[in-house]
């Protein structure tokens, strides 16, 4: 199988993609990999200007060639482009998988309220950067060649489930990419946000009546937290709890997804 | 006239509040300032516990004895408090007038939406402790005591306006807080945020349906911006007038207030 690789966000180097290819040639030999050269751009903070981010996007999902869209790594930057790579995209867009988290949300989101079926959070090549993130890249991988149950987050059941990161989550909602989630699992996780932005994006995230249709939610990692001055005086579960609490949202536990190399799949709407 | 200070976010210190109200016996007599013994708690991140600082706002809106309710300080905690404050507010909560900003914003944009007449975007007690901060607070009173149209900010017309700060916006939108805010001039000030945060914000405020109808959008100012690694390569104004065009909503240009000194007060719905 074809997989491509684009970057909406932000760039990965050249040294990066060589190592993920290795990993795959020699442990997954039906994956071939092409790293779109828009992935190694750069410009300002983005992997290239946005049209050109969104033009690559565009270029791998409507080639039938490709079985996959892994996603680079995240970043900030697919927002700006998402609600224009969807108005183009065509029928063999929606063939394919697309595989990616974080800052991927905006895309994945916006697919999914498209109806494309084949979405899942789940790690990235940029994660290879990471402690033991060759597992993380081979994960993936086992997922996006043989859909390796071992690779999915362990609470999937045959309830649709969605995962996001918490800022992502929070800034999509109301937004064109706005998916409709009721009756799933939510699933989310966050990275480098202070304590009270996570209680806030909370407050922001369950006081939205399409939210409060969500079966439930599920708590991932918050890693490398800054220091809140004063200390906040509360653990990400126990914000995740209260303002669960107080939206009649199921808090229904954690999750295994975070930004680290023991994240796992979670196909959107289901496994 | 009598001023209750509450702090329904952070703590002030009892040095600041007998400052501001040396400030305004020696310039304002006729303004007696009732600093609430709430504002000096602390709890954790916040001013006292929620139901502390809940029952603090409630107690001093609903006086019939203070004609205006003045935010003591920004920071974070109102949105947690704001819903349960909201449905416990009588007549005499109408009555009076309430000056604030930054995190705030929760408060004004709930009380706006339920109706109240009298509410401001402006200096606060705790703003004393910036340079010319004095300017900010002797600004406050002179709106407070008697409207004065020096305080102002200086574009409002006859067209209603309304000012938030760009995350406290952002994170409030569809939530029971979210104001009516269409044909309103919005003003948006921001502080202490990357400006690829910014952007993002910016993303998700545009992409509003309810703010799309919004007469237009006037850019404060974005102070203590931390470096964006790589540069972001555009200003705030650039962000701004890349997302009004982007989303149809007409960008008018600046507006004099920010996390400063020179805020100028801004009352919500025309001058």
């Amino acid at each position: 199988m074809r997989i491509g690789i684009v970057a909406p966000s932000t760039p990965i180097l050249a040294g990066t993609a060589e190592r993920v290819t290795a990993i795959a040639a020699a442990h997954y030999p039906d994956a071939e990999l092409v790293f779109h050269p828009q992935c190694f751009l750069s410009h300002r903070h983005f992997a290239g200007e946005d049209k050109v981010r969104a033009d690559a996007f565009v270029e791998v999902a409507n080639d039938p060639a490709f079985d996959a869209l892994w996603f680079a790594r995240g970043g900030y930057g697919s927002c700006r482009i998402a609600e224009d790579v969807l108005a183009r995209l065509g029928p063999a867009a929606r063939d394919k998988a697309y595989l990616g988290y974080s800052d991927a949300g905006y895309m994945l989101a916006g697919l999914y309220r498209a109806g494309f079926p084949h979405l899942a959070h789940g790690p990235m090549p940029n994660d290879l950067r990471r402690d033991g993130g060759d597992c993380a890249v081979a994960r993936a991988l086992s997922w996006l060649t043989r859909r390796d149950p071992a690779a999915l987050e362990p609470s999937l059941a045959a309830i649709p489930a969605a995962a996001f990161n918490v800022t992502v989550f929070s800034q999509l909602l109301g937004t064109a990419l706005e998916p409709e989630l009721g009756g799933h699992v939510l699933m989310l996780e966050d990275v480098s946000e202070h304590m009270y932005r996570t209680d806030r994006a909370l407050f922001h995230i369950t006081g939205n009546a399409g939210v409060r249709k969500v079966a439930g939610i599920r708590l991932g990692r918050c890693s490398e937290i800054p220091d809140n001055d004063p200390d906040f005086g509360a653990s990400e579960e126990e914000v995740f709890r209260y303002w669960c609490d107080r939206s009649g949202i199921p808090y229904l536990g954690r999750a295994d997804i975070g930004h680290d190399a023991a994240n796992k799949v979670v196909p959107f709407g289901g496994s």
